[in-house]
């Protein structure tokens, strides 16, 4: 009988062991129903902020205040055990903030703290690697909405693009407005408010206009009746983001009109509504079509800088390219001077292993604001990686890149390390042992990426279309050329990189003066970036005394190196730390990302070494 | 024209570069002529000082000054342009000194600095990795000798043992005399006295007595007059070596004698010259067969302690097994006090991968500096790993070691860093982009070789024999069972290690209290000497939280990744620092290294798994 009752036991733990599929994220507090909370305000957020302490703190009763002196923004005071803010969300934050055990002041460094979901309205998710979209139009999962609204709100998210930048008009119609405003309903107690993307096109696409010339009056009535309607279902709804003129999609460049005037027509829908309009940079193949596309966003924009409404931002990713795993900072951050700007960054790993790497985003987004200082910047948007996986994201690890994403956006001066600490501890456990190891591997992983995938600069040697793999011979006739890797590193029996200093497209000449010059000295230039912005010889002598196609050798090898030292502490030494499920679900992911590493190597090794060892 | 000078200027530079085969050691001085030295002592030393100054220094005028009230040792002064020492030797440690930069006051720790050769009559060398014997009897190579000689005084040794322990008693016969009285001329002006090992039978071998008991009369005559024949050759000879009952050597043990009673008889015919008998502790199977080998030197020697003439010196290997990657220290350093004791450490790689593996051994030394001090003791010696290949020692990194070697006599407190700092810059370039990686890389050597090959305590695994490869599954009938590796690791489908502590065989008891309680306690002892102390379950957790199982492939793994970024760093990083043959050389053995690396992890984890996993 004992045998039987202890089996059971066994069976039973294991069966909880199992159980551990990632869902809870980051906030996997016990219920302790220990604290009261007191408070004279009240609202849906206020509530919500009770009964996270009152379930989950586990310390004295603690006092929720509105303090109208506070400066008016989300931050919030936790002095003792009282919570002060200027807001009702601000209490939300300094409750999640006490919970995770953090004290004093805090303010936002980034008032629009968004994420962007490339969410299609049949589920699918472009860029997407964590399963279909949590959206589902028409049989929401309101719950699941609720999850995501509290995760967002524990790291002081406060607002959702809810769909794909390469928008379908339908999410205009009124059915589609309908379900958006139950969506905005379950995320506005959290903080969060909802925009959407739209088609630049959408009244001529809904068969309402018969152009979508900006200019045109019945356009412009078209979108003005259009926001009334939205602010009607949704009196908070924060605003469009737009791509338009890019890759396919529609703009007012086809009726030769301006970005402004794009921009400025639905500014002006929005703005009785205090709506605003993100308008995004990556542009190219357009207007500027033939030049060197990382040229392209400041030649078109830079000109029209100063003639965009107040309610305009303008929004541009952080490098030029297209999220690569190293690029340089966007230009258009030295040159848009008169319009607001914000950084896109993306959380979906698209370029760095998607969700079958463990690659922590926290370093790369550093070393952005080292060059683009955040008081330069309106807001902070997130290319979300954000699926109906159980565990979210795909990978457990890719949990880290929401999570520092949200606490970057709050405050772009914590440390990756800092970030990676925090989550690790309130994602796994805070054993030392385990954080302390798993915070330098995580450090390590997005040079690590670099270094297997495309180090020293260069660039979109990705595998066509789904831009997991190596394709450094791609080449499509038919495609632009600007999509082929061949015309990124350009090797050559001589030679290999870009030149983009003054001897070349000079796209150096885009940034601010001292970094310009550093940029364009092949001597000065970060040897991180050196394909990015010079062709250079194989013969070349790095820094280090070796020659560039030794360094190019030696990153690749250094690059598996680290990924095999971080499969091997997982594999061998992180096991006794997490639940089984995760573990075993890491393990996978990390032996396949070994595997990945070394074809990367291997590929793009044999392909540049037909021409560097030509000589 | 102008195309064949070029070519042959190519040609001619190219040869150049070739030509560099690593002879030239550490002392790769350029003739300047410049310096004049003053001096108003003289003396075959002294003029050796004065010419290495007046040919290499590329500095103003130096004075040498004997300085009689300087301390009788060694040392030397060196302030503004004078070298001041006590002894002609110090004027020439003072010289090399200042060619290497160095200033100040300097004196030795250890008055016996001894290489010993354990070079054959017949050529061979045991243990010797680096082609044949540089002693080449009855056709002596002077100028070998002499560079050998300038070698060892630029790093401060002065004594060698010319012979193999295991030594032959034509050794002593009066032609090899001669020749050992001409090899002491040739090392006497640069400090060096010449000893001998002697076979402890030598009169009986030779036929000149019946018996070899040391408390036989004719026995000790034949050896006083040997003495004398030698002293008259060689006045300055440094006495005898002895490994005496040990693996088959004679010795008094033979004729019911203690090791004092043969000790003593040597001394007291060394005695009149002022020469000494270093007696080796290196003695298992003997009196104490079948206890555990570890300990049977103590239980040897302790019984012995104050028995022994005034200049007798026991020499015993800085671990109590066999100079293996990774050894507690030797216990008879806390349990011999009133005898003096002298340090035998292995320069020769035998068990450190021999002279194909990069293994740079002043960390493993210092490790032992860590638990015995200097101060107990009288001498150190180093199994020497020279030999007749060009480079000296086989492996252009080996190298390192014979220099380290000294270094550490002369100076223990040296860190292991700034030894290969010293030899990196002497030996290749003072170019910090190579030092500061090549430090890097040579102060992980050792620990990557503990860890490919015998991690976690494990011990002796390897091919009989010639100890290059794995054996874990060793054993051999007809041997010696503790030559047999399966004696050592002891694995069988639940545990793995050796038991000695208070459970077991008790070696930990042989330990001064502190260090003998840390090492018993299986939750104090380091856990890198657990399976030399501790027999442990599979499942056994360590302090990281993982198994031990999960631990043991941990380190395989790393031990191979450590070598994969040794070799892949020297692949492609430093070809540009280093001449075109010892770049080659040494990346030729990299390879192999990390070949045979990936060997000891599968071949050890393959056979280990057998057990861990059946569980």
């Amino acid at each position: 009988m004992k045998r039987i009752v202890w089996s059971f036991f066994i069976l039973t733990a294991a069966m909880a062991l199992q159980a551990e599929d990632g869902h809870q994220l980051w906030l996997r507090y016990q219920p302790v129903n220990k604290a009261k909370v007191v408070t004279e305000a009240s609202s849906p957020t206020i509530s919500i902020a009770k009964q996270e302490l009152e379930t989950y703190y586990n310390g004295e009763n603690v006092t929720l205040k509105l303090d109208a002196t506070m400066p008016d923004d989300d931050g919030y005071r936790i002095e003792g055990s009282t919570i002060s803010a200027r807001r009702d969300a601000g209490l939300l934050y300094g409750a999640f903030a006490l919970l995770r055990g953090q004290y004093g002041d805090s303010h936002p460094t980034f008032n629009l703290r968004l994420l962007n979901h490339w969410d299609n309205l049949d589920g699918s998710i472009e860029r997407g690697y964590a399963g279909e979209s949590i959206f589902e139009w028409f049989k929401l999962d309101e719950q699941l909405i609720r999850d995501y609204a509290r995760a967002n709100a524990s790291i002081g998210i406060n607002g959702s693009v809810l769909n794909n930048v390469n928008a379908s008009p339908k999410i205009l119609t009124t059915p589609y407005l309908k379900e958006v405003k139950k969506i905005a309903d379950i995320l506005r107690p959290y903080g969060i408010k909802v925009y959407l993307s739209i088609n630049f096109a959408s009244p001529m696409a809904l068969g309402e206009t018969k152009t979508a010339d900006p200019l045109n009056k019945s356009v412009a009535k078209w979108w003005q009746k259009k926001a009334k309607e939205i602010y009607k279902l949704i009196p908070d709804f924060g605003g469009f983001l737009v791509k338009a003129n890019s890759e396919g999609q529609p703009g007012p460049g086809d009726y030769n009109r301006t970005h402004a005037d794009g921009a400025n027509m639905l500014a002006d829908a929005l703005k009785p509504f205090n709506g605003i309009v993100m308008w995004r940079c990556f542009v190219y193949g357009a207007n500027h079509k033939g030049e060197d596309r990382v040229k392209q966003a400041v030649s078109e924009f830079k000109p029209l800088d100063g003639l965009f409404r107040d309610n305009v931002i303008l929004q541009t990713k952080n490098g030029p390219l297209d999220f690569q795993p190293r690029e340089p900072y966007s230009p258009i951050f030295d040159q848009i001077k008169k319009t607001p700007n914000m950084v896109e960054l993306q959380i979906t790993q698209e370029y760095l292993g998607q969700s079958r790497h463990l690659v922590y985003l926290a370093p790369m987004w550093k070393e952005f604001f080292d060059y683009v200082s955040p008081s330069q910047l309106k807001g902070i948007a997130g290319v979300a990686n954000i699926g109906k996986d159980r565990n979210w994201c795909g990978h457990h690890f890719s949990q880290a890149n929401w999570y520092a994403f949200g606490r970057l956006a709050w405050n772009p001066d914590l440390s990756s390390n800092t970030i990676a600490e925090e989550w690790l501890e309130l994602t796994f456990t805070n054993d030392k042992r385990f954080v302390d190891s798993m915070m330098r591997l995580m450090e390590m992983s997005r040079e690590a990426c670099v270094k297997y995938m495309m180090p020293l600069g260069l660039h979109h040697i990705f595998k066509f279309d789904h831009h997991y793999g190596p394709e450094p011979d791609g080449f499509i006739a038919s495609y632009p050329l600007e999509w082929c890797p061949v015309y990124y590193h350009k090797a050559n029996n001589d030679s290999i990189g870009f030149d983009r200093s003054h001897t070349g497209t000079n796209a150096t000449s885009q940034y601010r003066k001292d970094i310009a010059d550093m940029y364009d000295n092949i001597e000065t230039c970060p040897e991180d970036l050196l394909l990015w912005f010079h062709r250079v010889p194989w013969t070349y002598k790095m820094k280090d005394g070796s020659t560039l196609w030794e360094s190019l050798q030696f990153e690749y090898q250094l690059g598996v190196i680290m990924v095999e030292t971080m499969q091997t502490t997982w594999h061998y030494k992180m096991r006794n730390f997490v639940d089984e499920q995760r573990w075993r679900e890491v393990d996978e992911r990390l032996a396949d990302q070994l595997q990945n590493a070394r074809e990367w190597r291997d590929v793009c090794l044999n392909y540049f070494g037909q021409f560097a060892t030509k000589q």
